[in-house]
Order: structure tokens, then C-alpha cells, then sequence
């Protein structure tokens, strides 16, 4: 059945509805989408210290990432190799060993089992480590993949994206805030929405103080007459902007490569009027600049990854989002604000200013997502065309969503 | 497993619990008995102005029932054309056009796409209509199909039922009062609990003030013994309605034509003691009378149509039930309380006294039907025997499903 | 599937997650071993005095369990021969007949149907009367068994056990307070946990004060070195009591049947310190003691069923647990407190002195069960190996579930 929605899709259009709806698409999603590929789940600001850990649910499954007394990140999951008991149940904490609550097989942070009570000789603790999971760090930001084997091109995405994301250091940030978001609709979904712009006019009245349309696929030399001032608003930006990114030595080259395996995109976009931040009044949110800054009117650095990130990283902070489904029609967006690890609250800067732009927006978008998922429900739903002037970046998902599907789900 | 279950229906009996529980048969439910018949939804007065829309949900499909600036009202797959947002997410609303929230692609009020932004040249908008369902109003009352093609015989009950409905001029009527309930258990168990009044006693206090237990297929020629008083009041009280209709020149000939495809019964049921209304002393509720009745003294109207609707028109006002599948247990009863469009709240009724008698008695209702909705779920459980002189009715209901799914699904 | 399953399972080793999650794999344990065995589901003093009842669901089944005006105690299926309402909805009252609340079709204490009115003249109620269950008490322990024909091997049990309960006199007890606890996790969650104490001594601090960690399959003389000190305290109070029992006539042997189709195991267990009861102090909890008994300082005697029942029987009191099924990954813990039926609260026990050990460690018992079930949903669970030591009875019980699965699904 998967394999004649497969067959059936329409280049330019939408998606039939069972991708949105179906228990099997969803199954696979999980094995082939998520089971596969790197997935996005954090920071290494979720675990600053050794002991610390977070707890991520993806589907079924749920991994420990720990941080070692020797500052490694590890992930593991989070299961117990006697009678399968969760290691953890709370979403983080720190501990100095990994005790199952049970009967306290006792694992260390390297997932070696080193205490098993009353069990019979023949027994081989050796064997009954914790089974680790895939883990690297992109410049801080944390993403796992669940395969035997990882799934390539990770280090090739890194090449790229390395000088993109080091001035920001984001290993020297904290957590200044962090909300989970349930959604009620297909994860997919949420990043069609994620995409385009060309709901934000009409659907994102704070984000669009910051931020132009353009820059999400949307590019001003096709825009329509009528489109043509705010076009050229935005090529003006730009084109100072890049004045800015070269005097600092920041690269600012779009780089699309959303077709790979391991897809990401990035670009450098300016930001309206005074151009710092993603804040109600495009200031920086947070006086304590990131890395080395020593000016906030940097613009922002956008970063899309296949198939469940992006994150915005300003001067003086950064957004990073991550979408975990949850059910067929279940969601989770979890969004992080990263500030330099100095920066206090209430000094520095408050958490209302630092966030109300992306809570405005998320929620905004849970709206569209859950009358998009209530919509696709209609036997009266057709796939539509996209607009290839807006919606470019949608099509490019939905590519490479069919194609790892068709890859590892032949006819 | 559906056409199993078809065959081994035995006449007179209740039905197999597969019936009120299966996710198969209630996808059958929905694509044959919903998707193919006549289904009651609204009245006129839910949109009495051009622009007004209701949206009805009805298992999987959003419909959206809007009235033209021309007056007609028309139903529309709830939709867009584009990525399949619904168009509008509450119940009930007032619009200019029909503007999806999404992307503003832009709906006139019958159906025309006539904005669409950013699309590429070679997109024809009038291939991106709303798609259409089919509405019937039946002096009133408004009936949707949503078949490509209409199911036969909505003529031939209209013919039949203009005369009995149009004294009551329900064009001209407004909606006082509405309730949503939602009752766990399937529809049919909704839908048979209706067509008996053998609960009555027991059950409706309230209900059995204004009613007797007669014209619900009970016929009192054949009462047993113990009941021949009530019966012989029935009689009394039938014959002196019966002058009163002919007097005013009403047809009061009871019609039984459950077995069509567009199946419908009516007839005028005598009311007790001052014999005016479904009220807990029997009088008008609105001292505001439909139409161009000028004594409140009529009795009632009652009508019942498949597979979904019941309704009593009386002198001062009406009461319309309509039944929409939710889940396989899970069912909503809409009930609306329409008076004079001229009449006042606090003046001429009170929702009170309008609507006690009926809250009261669904609620009954749906107690029983969720212990049934239980009770069918038991390995024990097996279909008994109907009442032949007081279920009459049910079987006449259970045998116009049953055969219309046999026609729709061939074995 | 299920049959791969069972021919997959390692001999002590728990089970692979599909038993604990698997729609399939539930539905074969309310057929074969909730649907064809005896389980235990209540008590005699549920059901004082004639005309008492209480209903307990299975499942999809629900059976009301009735005392007759001659004492006798009878199961019912829960259902009305008509359409298939719940006789009774209520967890437990008292009545004169059975009475559907429906149509009023009337049934006697023995299931008669004595009266359905309106019914035709070849209509024979003889036919129509409430489906019996099979329902035994041992010593006043009830037992059901929804099968045509109850399951072999209850007299065996009541032979063997009646000795060991009659002293306890349970048919002269009342229910002093009793919980239902909704956990969410397989059955078989549930009862593993019941079936070993290797998960005690760190997770239930209460339940240690009376009882030692030997006695669940756990024996002193194959301690490990560590635990030497505390099996000697318990060889040492084992000594001490066998002499009392011996001295008081009680039988002492520990039975081990846990392999027959009915399965059974019971033991005396010595209770710490005072040795009294199950309570924080471990003194009575009750001052009028059970059956004969003249002296409080008996220690307990321990009863365990196959599958869904364990027991504990002391001088003052005893603490009853049936286990229910409601879904794949959701069970009812029914716990009752049994005191003699002249006991009077506030004079001669107190409600929490009398409970508080078993609510905490039902409680704690429920978290356990609770992070099992979410762990074993890891697509990286895999069955890992019992403690030949301390999870014996873990391994008999899923070796006769896997035994009685295989008896009734042959591959």
C-alpha cells in the first residue's frame, strides 16, 4: 500500500492523505524516517555536566543521552537488560551510575554493566551492557540515528556547516528556556509548515517584524508586481548585511543539500530595522553576545536539517527546534533558547523578550498543522499544486521524504 | 465478514453486536448508509443570513452548509483545494467569502476560487473549486447526500410531506435552543432506542406527560388487557384530534413508507390533557404560534426519517433530532428547539420550559443506550426477540440498514 | 504469531515485549487463560445477604455474582436476553429480582426470566433466562469460570487448601476497606512482579518490616555470602513459628501445585519481630481476631493462584489481591482487607493502621510495573535471564502461561 502512495504522488503537489493519517505510513516513518537517518534531539547544553542526562522519546523508543565523567556524550537505550524495565523515566537529571529502580542492575556511564544481585554464575555481565545509539555533536547541537549502522554523510554535513556554527560556540551556551509543544497532526505536517512562508503575512504578525519572507525558498527576483517594494526592502538588507558578514569573516554562501541523505540547507538572512535579533523589537534579546560578538547586528544564520530541524542563531542567541512524532497524528515541537552560559536572567535578559516571538509563532503554526491534519481527514481532499515561487522548500521535503522512503521500502 | 453478518440476521431480532462495535461494519456504516442516503443535518434557520455557515462533521467529512448572497443555501466539502486545510474550524460563523486561513486562497459563497496567490502561471483557478454536496431543504429542513450522485426519492417524500410540514412554516422559524449530546454507543443503538416507545413507561417520566405510549407502532387495538384503559384514552383523545385537524384542514393520515430508500413515516399524534405541547403541563411553550395557526390546541406532527432523524412539530413549536456517527461507540445527538423567528425570550417562551421535557428525555436516552452499547459487548450476548407489538418499528429500521447495505455490499 | 512466539521463548528468560503489548496476544489471554480457567474475582463477603450483588468485568465480560434467597451464591452474565443491556451498572447493590432497566424484563436470583411484558404468545421465557458462569468458593475465596465447561483440577486445590484456610473462617468475615487500582501494563506485568521479592528490600520499605525476602521462591539455604546474617534471622524465626503451628494443629507444609491447569502454591511465612501481622508495627491490626484463633502471634499463611491471585492470611486479618485485565497495557489491582464480621471499626481497628502496608506497596508494586511496560515498547528490549535465586516463581508462572497458551493454540 505504501508503495502505490508512492508510486502515485504527484510531482509539485501535496501528499495524499494517508500520509498524514495511516498506522503503516506511520510505522514506517518511524523505522525508515527515524529508525535510519540523524536525527535532531538536542544540545550539548542539555547535559552540561558529567552525570547529567536527558531522556528523548521517539515513537516507541527512548534513549539516554548521558555525558561521561570523561565530558563524552553517549547515548543509550533506555532499557534495562534484565525484564526490560525503563533505566529513567524522568525526562532529565544527574546520577552518578545508571541504576535500573527494579532490582538496581547497576550500569556505569559508559553502559557497562558492573552489578547484577543474586545471579547464578554462569552468568556474564559482559554481555549485558547497555546497547548504545549513535551519537555526534555538530557543533553542539546533538543528533542520534538508531541503525546498526549510521546512516552517512554526517561528516560531510559537518564540513560544511562547521565554520557556519563555530562563531557562535554554541558549547559555550545554556538553556536559557525550553517548550514542548504537542501538536495534533503528522509530524510531516509540522515541517511542510516549517517549509514556506507564505502563511506568515497573513498568520505570523510578530515573526514578520523580524523577519522578511524571503530566505525560506522565496527568492525576491521572482517575486509578483505587487510584491516588488517589500522585494526590494529585502535585496537593500541583504546586500548590507553581506557587507557585515564579510568585514567579519563569517561565511554567508546558501548552501542547499537538502537532497542527501543526510539533507541540511543553511543561509545567512538579514533581519528588518535594527536587524539583531528575533525579537519583538529586532534587538538583541540577551546583552551577553555568543562566542566571540562583539556586535549584535549580525542578522541571523538559518539552518535547516532532513527531516525534523531548524534553528535560527543570532549574536546573541540562538532558537534550535526539533519535531518527535508521537502518533500518526501526534507531535511533539520541542523548542530550545540558547543564551552565552554567562548571561544571567534579569540582567542580561528576561525570558519574555528572549522568547515571545517563536511562542507566538509555534503556536500559530500548531493551528495551521491541526486544521491541515483535520482537513486531509476529508475523502474530499486532493493533493493541491504548490506554488513554485513559495513553496519550493516544501517540495524539496516531500523529495527527499518519498525518496528515503523508495529507497528502503521497494515495490 | 459484513456480508456473514447480513446473512445470519434473523427477522425480529436484534442485531449481532459486530454491528455496534466493529471498526468494519462502521466504515460500511459511514461509506454505505452516510455516504449514499439522505441525511438530515440542519434547518433553514441554522443560516438565516446570506454569508451565515454552519459546518457539519459526519465521521471523517467537514461540510460546510452556506447561504448564497442569492439566498440559496449550498453545501461544500469543508477543504482547500491547496494543501487540504479545512476552511473554517467552528461550528457556526458568518462570512463574505470563504477564505482559507492557511494561504488566503479564497472561495466566493458558491464555491469559485477567486484568489490564489504566488501560483505559477499555468494554474487554472476554476479547476480549484470547492467541491460540492448535495443539499435538499424539505419545507425546512435540510438534508445533505454526499454521493456523486444523489440517492433516489427525495422528490416523492417531499411531495408527500409539503402538505403535513408547510402549515408549520418553518422558514419563518428560529432557532431558540440547541444541545450537542454525545452518547457512547453506536448510532444504531440511538437510532432503535428511538423507534419504541416500550421504554417509555419506565424511562420518561417527563416525555409521558404530553405523550401516551401509542403511535410509535403501538397500536392500542392491540393492547393487552392490563392496558386497554390507557389504550381506550389513547382512542378518545385520537378521535377528538382527528376533528380538530380535519376541522382546520390538515392531513392527519398516518404514512408508512420506512421500506424506501428515502424512507420517511409520519403521522399527528393526540397530546394529553390540554393537548398542546411536548411541556411538562402539556400547554404552548411560546405563546408565539408557527405559521398561521391561530389555536394552540393542534397536538403534534411527528416524523422520522432513515436512517438518522426524528422530529414533532407542534402548534408553537418544533423540536428536530439528528444523529451523526462519531465512532464505532461513540454517537452525537443534535437537538434544536425552533419557535416563531418573531418571537421573544422572556416574553413569549422560556428555554426552560421549552426544552425540559426533551433534555430530560435524551438524557434518559443515552443512559440507556450506553448500558446497551455495554451490555453487547458480553461473549453472552446474543440477539433476542422484538416486541411485535410494541418494537415494530425497530425492526422495520434495523431491516431498512440491513438491506441497504445488502444492496451496497454484495457478498 | 503467537504460536512463533511461544515456540521462541527461552526457557528462564522473560518474555518478548509482543506479550505485553500485542492486541493479538491479549486477546488469546482473555480466551484461553482469563476465558478458560478458574480466576479468582472476589469473596464472600462481597455478597452478605440475599439479593447482594457485585459485577465484575473481564475483560469485555461482565458477570454479576448474586447471592440467592437460599444463600446460595451464583455468577450471572450480565446482559438481558431482549437487546443486550447491562443488567446492572453499579459495582455492587442490593436487589429483590433482576430487573433490565430497559424493557423491565425480570429475572429471578436463579436467573428465571419471570416476567417480559408486551412479548407475543409463542414467546417461551423458559428459553430466555440469564447464562449461567460456573462459580466456586474455596473456603469463601469465589472463583469463576466463563467456560461451557469449568476447567479440571478446583476440587484437587479445595482438597489441598481447605485445611490451611478453614481456620482463618473467611465465610465469617466482613470487607473492612477495599481499592481498585488501575495500572498501566500488561497483566503479566503485574503477577511477574507478585511473584518474586528480589525487587523488595529497595522498593518496599513498609512491606519489609513484617515480611522477610525469603518465602516467595526464595530459599535461605542458597543465600550468597552477603546475605547470610538475614537467612539465618529468617531460619531462625521459620524455626520459631513451625513450632507454633505445630503446637496450634495448623498444617505448615508449603505446597507447590503452580504447574497443574489449576495452579496453586501456599506456604506459612514467619512475620519479623512481634510476628503478628502485616503492619507497620507488626502487631494485629485487629483486635478481634479470626476463626478460633486465641492468640495473635501466628505469623501468615501465604496463597497464591494461577494467574491472577495471591493471598495473605493472619490471625487478625486477611488481604486479598485479584488481578483483572482491562486492556493489553492497562490492569485493575482489586485489593480487599478481610476482618471479622463482628470487628468494629474505631474500637477494635483502624482503616490506615489496618492498610497502610499494602496501599504502599501496591503503589510501589504499580510504578515498577509501570516503567516495565514503557520499557519493554524499546525496539532494543530483549528478554534478559531470571536469578535462578529470587525469580523461580517468576519463571513457573510464565512456564505455565506459555504451558496453557500452547494447550489451547496449537501452531
Amino acid at each position: 500500500m505504501l508503495s502505490d502512495l508512492l508510486r502515485r504522488r504527484r510531482p509539485g503537489h501535496a501528499l495524499e492523505a494517508a500520509f498524514y493519517t495511516s498506522d503503516e505510513v506511520f510505522a514506517q516513518d518511524l523505522a525508515v524516517i527515524f529508525g535510519r537517518h540523524w536525527i535532531h534531539v538536542g544540545v550539548e547544553a542539555d547535559v552540561p555536566e558529567p552525570g547529567d542526562f536527558v531522556a528523548v522519546n521517539l515513537g516507541g523508543e527512548s534513549v539516554v543521552i548521558v555525558r561521561g565523567d570523561d565530558q563524552e556524550i553517549r547515548a543509550f537505550h533506555n532499557v534495562c537488560r534484565h525484564r526490560g524495565s525503563r533505566l529513567v523515566m524522568e525526562a532529565q537529571g544527574s546520577v552518578g551510575n545508571l541504576v535500573c529502580p527494579y532490582h538496581q542492575w547497576t550500569y556505569d556511564l559508559e553502559g557497562r554493566l558492573i552489578s547484577a544481585l543474586h545471579m547464578q554464575p554462569d552468568f556474564d555481565p559482559s554481555c549485558h551492557g547497555l546497547k548504545p545509539v549513535h551519537l555526534r555533536s555538530l557543533a553542539g547541537l546533538l543528533f542520534l540515528c538508531l541503525a546498526p549502522e549510521a546512516a552517512p554523510g554526517f561528516d560531510a554535513m559537518a564540513e560544511v556547516m562547521e565554520p557556519y556554527l563555530s562563531p557562535h560556540n554554541l558549547r559555550n551556551t545554556k538553556i536559557a528556556h525550553q517548550t514542548d509543544l504537542v501538536e495534533r497532526g503528522n509530524w510531516k505536517l509540522v515541517m511542510e509548515n516549517n517549509r514556506e512562508c507564505y502563511h506568515c503575512n497573513a498568520s505570523h504578525p510578530e515573526l514578520t517584524i523580524p523577519l522578511f519572507e524571503y530566505g525560506f525558498g522565496t527568492y525576491p527576483e521572482t517575486a509578483a508586481p505587487e510584491h516588488r517594494e517589500m522585494a526590494a526592502q529585502y535585496q537593500l538588507a541583504e546586500a548590507e548585511f553581506t557587507g557585515i558578514w564579510s568585514a567579519c569573516g563569517l561565511p554567508s554562501a546558501e548552501v542547499d543539500r537538502l537532497a542527501d541523505v543526510t539533507g541540511f540547507r543553511t543561509m545567512r538572512l538579514p533581519i528588518t530595522e535594527a536587524g539583531e535579533s528575533h525579537t519583538l523589537d529586532t534587538r538583541a534579546a540577551s546583552r551577553r553576545l555568543l562566542g566571540n560578538f562583539t556586535q549584535a547586528r549580525m542578522g541571523g544564520l538559518s539552518f535547516w536539517t532532513q527531516p525534523n530541524s531548524w534553528h535560527h542563531f543570532m549574536a546573541d542567541h540562538a532558537v534550535t527546534f526539533c519535531v518527535l512524532p508521537i502518533g500518526p497524528e501526534e507531535t511533539l515541537v520541542r523548542t530550545r533558547w540558547l543564551v552565552h552560559q554567562d548571561a544571567v536572567e534579569g540582567r542580561d535578559y528576561s525570558i519574555e523578550n528572549l522568547t515571545q516571538v517563536w511562542q507566538a509563532t509555534n503556536d500559530q503554526d500548531r493551528s495551521l498543522v491541526e486544521r491541515t491534519a483535520a482537513g486531509v481527514r476529508s475523502s474530499a481532499y486532493e493533493p493541491g499544486p504548490y506554488s513554485q515561487q513559495t513553496e519550493g522548500l516544501v517540495d524539496k521535503f516531500i523529495d527527499w521524504y518519498t525518496n528515503r522512503l523508495r529507497e528502503h521500502c521497494p515495490a
